[in-house]
């Protein structure tokens, strides 16, 4: 839409749509897991719904005095960066390296859209997500590990047996999920053994 | 996945994941209007992802003081009904009105899942949400209603001719984005305006 600028409000204003019109992209970059019925895969935009909704449900799970709205906030975000990049499979470490550079051009293009004050704020969520230091990062992080198993738990194995991820790979990424909440790492845990007892997974 | 209980903690947990798996389900809800691409409907998984992002985006456009946490918060949960109730579309009255028994009857029985406290905090949220009377409330719902508006205008019309839509009853729905927010009301509406000069939505 062409609109005269008549005040620095509607600059912003305006700043804010163009970005609110790009990140609908992300209802468009699909992901390698599928939903927990088997139906079709994800989309990244959903599953950002889905990580952030457990995050307000899961959160007695993280450490006492973790800021569960920050949590939310960074996982609304977290894979914006995808609408770029494109979604990265974390079993594949080729893919894992190539990303690092590709994601970081992406946020400074995407959340650069934004007014600048904005543009920053949502830039350190996800920086402080990326860097998993914080109770909040480990905790965001953990969670978009668990949804996956979750899933692939509930869709005998899912991309597991599809991409031959093996067991010991998946318990690796458990560590992950382990250091963000050890209750929902020791859950993840008993799935990824429920999963290899039934054969859905391959040692 | 089958568990002895041996603990309350254990209990929690798994009605947290019941719930968990069960609004996984919420990405099989299809809505009436199309992505800003104009490629497929949208579900109202991605949507709620779509609105509860807009809110970090927008809030500024909410009158100060607006909890705009809460407003996150309500938004991931606000359509989590629809899961058992389906998408009503706010241009057909007979569905609008068969709609709020079902909801209320999906509001019990999904929030449910979940142990007591957290399921009467969720279901506040939606109760609130749905009474449109607190700032965060009418800021959520302004933003529900301004997403399809960006949506219909960015893919010529989109639902607007496909159900026969006449201007008169969108500017008639903008009035509830301007109880939200009169910044993101007088946008709609200019949008509006310029969706009904380009023979996009017809008077």
């Amino acid at each position: 839409m062409s609109r005269v600028t008549i005040a620095p409000e509607e600059d912003r204003l305006n700043a804010q749509i163009a970005f609110a019109i790009e990140i609908d992209k992300l209802k468009r970059i699909i992901r390698r897991n599928h939903l927990i019925d088997g139906s079709r895969r994800e989309n990244t935009a959903e599953h950002s719904w889905y990580v952030g909704t457990l995050a307000m449900v899961l959160g007695e799970h993280a450490p006492p005095e973790t800021d569960l709205q920050r949590v939310v906030a960074m996982l609304l975000v977290h894979d914006l960066v995808e609408i770029d990049a494109g979604d990265t499979f974390i079993y594949d470490p080729v893919e894992v390296a190539a990303q690092a550079e590709a994601e970081t051009a992406a946020a400074e293009r995407i959340f650069g859209l934004l007014p600048d004050d904005q543009a920053g704020r949502l830039r350190q969520l996800w920086d402080e997500f990326e860097a998993m230091e914080t109770p909040e990062a480990k905790f965001a992080k953990a969670l978009d590990r668990f949804a996956p198993i979750l899933a692939n738990h509930h869709t005998e194995g899912g991309t597991w047996p599809l991409f031959k991820v093996r067991a010991g790979q998946v318990r690796e990424k458990i560590r992950i999920i382990e250091e963000g909440s050890p209750s929902l790492g020791a859950y993840a845990r008993e799935l990824v053994e429920l999963s290899v007892a039934r054969g859905h997974l391959s040692e």
